[in-house]
């Protein structure tokens, strides 16, 4: 049975299994589920099922069902080796593990769907705030671990976290000025077809006002 | 030259890295930062130099800086073996993963000291509101992957981010009676010579009145 993913097409944690899996060429089924209709698909008894986490991305794989983006991407790092996302030396391994962790545990969670809900009027400016504050100290990591992509020339874990992020913050306007670097690596990896294909105006469940 | 380990006594991303030291066996230096004082000292010139990220942990170690709790205990984990923190079957290692990056990027982003002090007045309620929520998922999950500690009978990345969540819980008052399995984990954990030695009320610079 092929995997099973369960998306929604401008969730940046789904984008980032999107890419994993288009890298490593796995082909899977995917569920479209809707974050805003219905007051969120996501709380419906039979997804809260399927992952009490309530959230997407999950994966059904090989009889189980993962959730946690990185969860994911390492199962599948590990399961499917080539292409690797993680380089071999255990330095620059790290060294992309602090890049996804900051994206994934200093910036999303701060200006996700669920914490944006309770901001009300002062969203926007919220959501700008926790972009800026992570941009500005990823741009001074980058400046010391970059080569094509964020560490070296290598696409790695780091890079499918980056540029989900870099399209929230688009849509938040968040003034990409002051990241020369980060502009330069999403630019370059945005070119790759794994990031193409995977990208939220391409999904089966993108409105057809947002499709490319 | 020893590891040195920048942290502050409280905050629950260094008491992860203090028990992957003490399992593995890691002499190391500590630095403290007092992220209250002097308006933080996290925001020094000099500390963000060291992490641009402006956050304990870090790490000093073989020659490089690490910070980002997980891909430290990660680095430590592929340099330090033993004891493994990963189980070996790649099922079981993913939900080790999936409950540390539950609580490291779906709980403690939402509930640490830069978002509350935002919130003014209702810190507290929000604290509570994000630990609560957290944990409902987390206590769904455990009754399928738990046996003495979080993932079977082995301790892992999970139980060391566990032991420090459920701490937070404690200090903002949280009702941990829905929560059993949890609640039943945290304390098997607490009893381990690694927990113990490296708890918040034990460190250089716990203050006297906090002193265990």
């Amino acid at each position: 049975m092929e995997p099973i993913l369960y998306s929604y097409f401008r969730s940046s944690c789904s984008w980032r299994v999107r890419i994993a899996l288009a890298l490593k060429g796995i082909s899977y089924d995917l569920v479209p589920v809707n974050l805003i209709k219905d007051g969120g698909q996501q709380f419906s008894a039979e997804f809260k099922a399927l992952n009490p986490m309530q959230q997407v991305p999950a994966l059904k794989i090989d009889g189980i069902t993962l959730c946690q983006s990185l969860a994911i991407i390492n199962y599948l790092e590990e399961t499917h080796p080539n292409p690797r996302l993680l380089p071999q030396d255990p330095k620059k391994r790290a060294q992309v593990r602090m890049i996804a962790d900051h994206i994934v545990s200093g910036i999303q969670p701060l200006q996700n769907l669920s914490v944006l809900k309770q901001m009300g009027e002062k969203k926007m400016e919220w959501a700008q705030n926790c972009i800026t504050s992570g941009f500005q100290a990823l741009e001074q990591i980058l400046q010391h671990t970059a080569g094509c992509y964020c560490v070296g020339d290598e696409v790695s874990m780091a890079d499918l976290c980056l540029v989900p992020q870099v399209a929230n913050a688009e849509r938040f306007k968040v003034d990409m000025g002051p990241y020369p670097t980060i502009t330069r690596i999403n630019k370059a990896l945005l070119e790759l077809e794994a990031f193409k294909i995977t990208h939220p105006s391409r999904q089966p469940d993108t409105p057809a006002e947002l499709r490319a």
